[in-house]
């Protein structure tokens, strides 16, 4: 495995569409591509990433393997100290997914999103040894599709906007200097913490994909419609991913 | 007119193997698209534009009318008034490339990246009365194709980045409480301007094309030599388009 490849393809965030042709080409130029498994009633994610291949794989030489993605441990208490060892875990089980198939030297993952975007493939990459030969195509991020699904603009004329989490904003609450932000990772509604007063806000869940919901007024006036919406669309799925835009006047 | 479809297609930022699949369907699906033309010399995107044309239409039906891109009238001093003025002399151009096609319902724009993305597409469609029926299909950005050039991720593990213009971060410097900035829009090399201790830089021209070039380090470092590559590049194509992320710690 000295001389490995490893190519992350952003394939967008749940439309099959979203692919792009320079993805497609790289998912027909490797050797093997690796997929997550998470257990059952998670979500369909890894659903979705075989049915993309089932669609635009057409160079039959290209090996599919899965492997069970490590779950994050419960007993380390300290955030960072748990993603590195989930981290860890998993390249451990990519590591176990590449020696089924020791020939192969270009390998890919298929990226949910962008691979750039509160996404951990590059830092996982990076416990590779010896360092593979990375390569990164970019694809359709969640915060793309939000905004097209709402037609909407991501920023003001000539003015900044900040991408950050859910944590983030209920912790700190509304940064300074800046009046357009995105909220990503967030499971708690945390624009509930805000006052609302001044705030639109623009959400959507399973943005782009077929389930696609979205909802956009004065927080004031969406707040709880969307925080029933979101509940009850969880449970019917037993999963959800949402983002949201917040702009202030 | 009254029941125009107006599509603002995402075409990437350059490479046109940036396009996604919905994008090429989007576009095989209209009566006409057009296309801005700017003097000669400007830059090549009037080309890029037509040659995506060329390779993904196959739906002979699809009309390509060019439209003379008007220029900003610089006899208009406030910066608001002078895009304002520039927005409604666009979507009156819109308006006589599509009165050569009145049966044309469906009419798309091909917009650079993503048209969310320090984009005016949306606010000179807002201009056309009636109003038309939008549909937004999300693109690769610039920002994306420079993570992906340079293999980074956007934001550090669980934190917040902000995008911003050149002239914002001249004017006010690094915002608080971010340590992540994009930078687009920007013709001066602002980097210049900071506090380079503790700064590093993921910059690049014409990111996603075949004139691609990257650079990367600790601010101090390459400052120079940055500011020295683009005023090269800028002379020898006649244009440049750049974008940079910087990272403090
Ligand atoms: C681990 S991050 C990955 C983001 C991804 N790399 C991207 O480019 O969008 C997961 C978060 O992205 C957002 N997200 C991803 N896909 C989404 C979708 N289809 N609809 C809504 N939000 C989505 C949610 O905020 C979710 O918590
Ligand atoms: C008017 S904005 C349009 C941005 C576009 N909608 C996007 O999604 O990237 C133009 C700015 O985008 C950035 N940009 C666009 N294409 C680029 C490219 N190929 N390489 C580097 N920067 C680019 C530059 O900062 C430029 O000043």
């Amino acid at each position: 495995m000295t001389d490995l490849e490893l190519t992350l393809i952003g394939i967008g965030t749940g439309n099959p569409e979203h692919l792009t042709l320079q993805a497609i080409r790289a998912m027909n130029a490797q050797d093997l591509i690796l997929i997550p498994q998470k257990g059952a009633g998670k979500d369909d994610l890894a659903g979705v990433r075989r049915s993309i291949c089932d669609e635009v794989l057409t160079n039959e030489a290209v090996q599919i393997v899965g492997f069970d993605l490590p779950v994050r441990d419960p007993a380390i208490e300290d955030y960072r100290a748990r993603v590195d060892h989930w981290h860890d875990a998993i390249a451990e089980a990519w590591r176990g997914a590449m020696a089924q198939h020791p020939t192969a030297r270009r390998v890919a993952l298929l990226v949910w999103g962008d691979p750039s975007l509160y996404d951990s493939t590059l830092r996982i990459a990076a416990r590779l040894e010896p360092a593979p030969r990375m390569t990164v195509i970019p694809g359709i991020t969640s915060l793309q599709g939000l905004t097209a699904s709402h037609a909407i603009p991501l920023n003001e004329i000539g003015a900044p906007f900040l991408v950050t989490t859910g944590r983030q904003l209920r912790d700190h609450g509304w940064p300074e200097g800046v009046d357009t932000l995105v909220i990503m990772l967030d499971g708690d509604c945390a624009f509930q913490t805000l006052d609302p007063a001044g705030v639109s806000i623009w959400w959507g869940a399973y943005v782009g994909m077929a389930e696609e919901i979205i909802r956009h007024g004065p927080l004031a006036d969406v707040t709880e419609d969307i925080i029933a919406t979101r509940a009850a669309a969880r449970a019917a799925h037993g999963w959800i991913m949402d983002i949201y835009l917040l702009r202030r006047n």
